[in-house]
């Protein structure tokens, strides 16, 4: 493989050059909002883009590797919830990433298979570790697109499937319109 | 290990919370400079601060950790070189580096083990990957800082040993005001 470049836009997110594209829109994040009455509601109204991602991953899946590209949550609702990434696990959790916000304000939520979690907010500037182990999920609670750039190892993987199934501990919701972390009531153990 | 934040300042270059903080000075770049008077003049009139890293590297030196941080080139001259990193190959040279510009102008002069060069153009937005055995020195061209955000795998390790012996095989030049690749004249096959 040989160097190669590609272009950020701080304000759009768009990475100029990237090799894939990817928009997920909310029919694919059916399960993952607690208000499923709001859910339908939404979807009712047309299949939303919630978020998207720019990435760079023709390098070989290999450990010394590093995939990496950008992500925009587009701003929005479904009930007291926010727009939100569907969140996953890496397959080799033994895998860090980095995320480094570029614009918008968030929250990514994050938690282990031992049942630790952690928030911490997204703002421009901000340059986040998240540690092997840890799922993750960015959370747009602003008017405005989050978009961050994100790295990691080749060989990392993406296991959404627990997520989807179990969902996280902990939600962030609105509360008097301030974002709130509370226990999630579907959450499931099994 | 939990998940950290720091805070990256674009127009500084500084990531304040990091762990460490390193300063490299003129008298560090010895036999790095093509003309050797120039350098040895320059020297005279002081260490000059060359360039800076802001780095945490607290994690384990494992292969699915992401080392990260900001470096800092600041602006001058040696002859008609420019101020620049001591540039390194990785230990595990199976790991790459990616870099985000986030400031000022410049190139990364990269080469492989096997003679291969590859120089890239650093300007605000761009985002370089730099592939595994790929060794990479940011060099100044601008009269500004040059920023750049980097990540690589927990493992890489630094070797500056072989850049400092047999220097790069090309060499960015001021050539009547345009930065120019020449040969190194000094670059040592040996």
């Amino acid at each position: 493989m040989k160097p190669f470049t590609t272009d950020l836009n701080l304000e759009t997110g768009i990475l100029r050059g990237a090799h894939n594209h990817l928009q997920r829109r909310l029919s694919s994040m059916e399960g993952q909002y607690s208000d499923r009455v709001a859910y339908e509601a939404l979807l009712g109204q047309g299949d939303a883009l919630v978020y998207e991602v720019y990435e760079n991953v023709k390098m070989p899946p290999a450990p010394g590797e590093l995939y990496h590209g950008t992500s925009i949550v587009h701003p929005g609702r479904v009930g007291d919830e926010y727009f939100m990434t569907k969140g996953h696990f890496h397959q080799v959790l033994e895998t860090a990433e980095v995320y480094h916000c570029v614009h918008g304000h968030g929250y990514m939520m994050m938690e282990t298979p031992h049942g630790e979690w952690a928030a911490e907010e997204l703002k421009p500037g901000v340059v986040l570790y998240v540690p092997p182990q840890w799922a993750h999920r960015s959370i747009n609670i602003g008017n405005d697109d989050l978009i961050t750039f994100f790295i990691y190892p080749g060989d990392a993987g993406h296991d959404y499937g627990t997520v989807e199934a179990k969902g996280f501990h902990k939600l962030v919701v609105d509360r008097q319109g301030k974002p709130t972390v509370i226990d999630n009531p579907r959450w499931s153990a099994a």
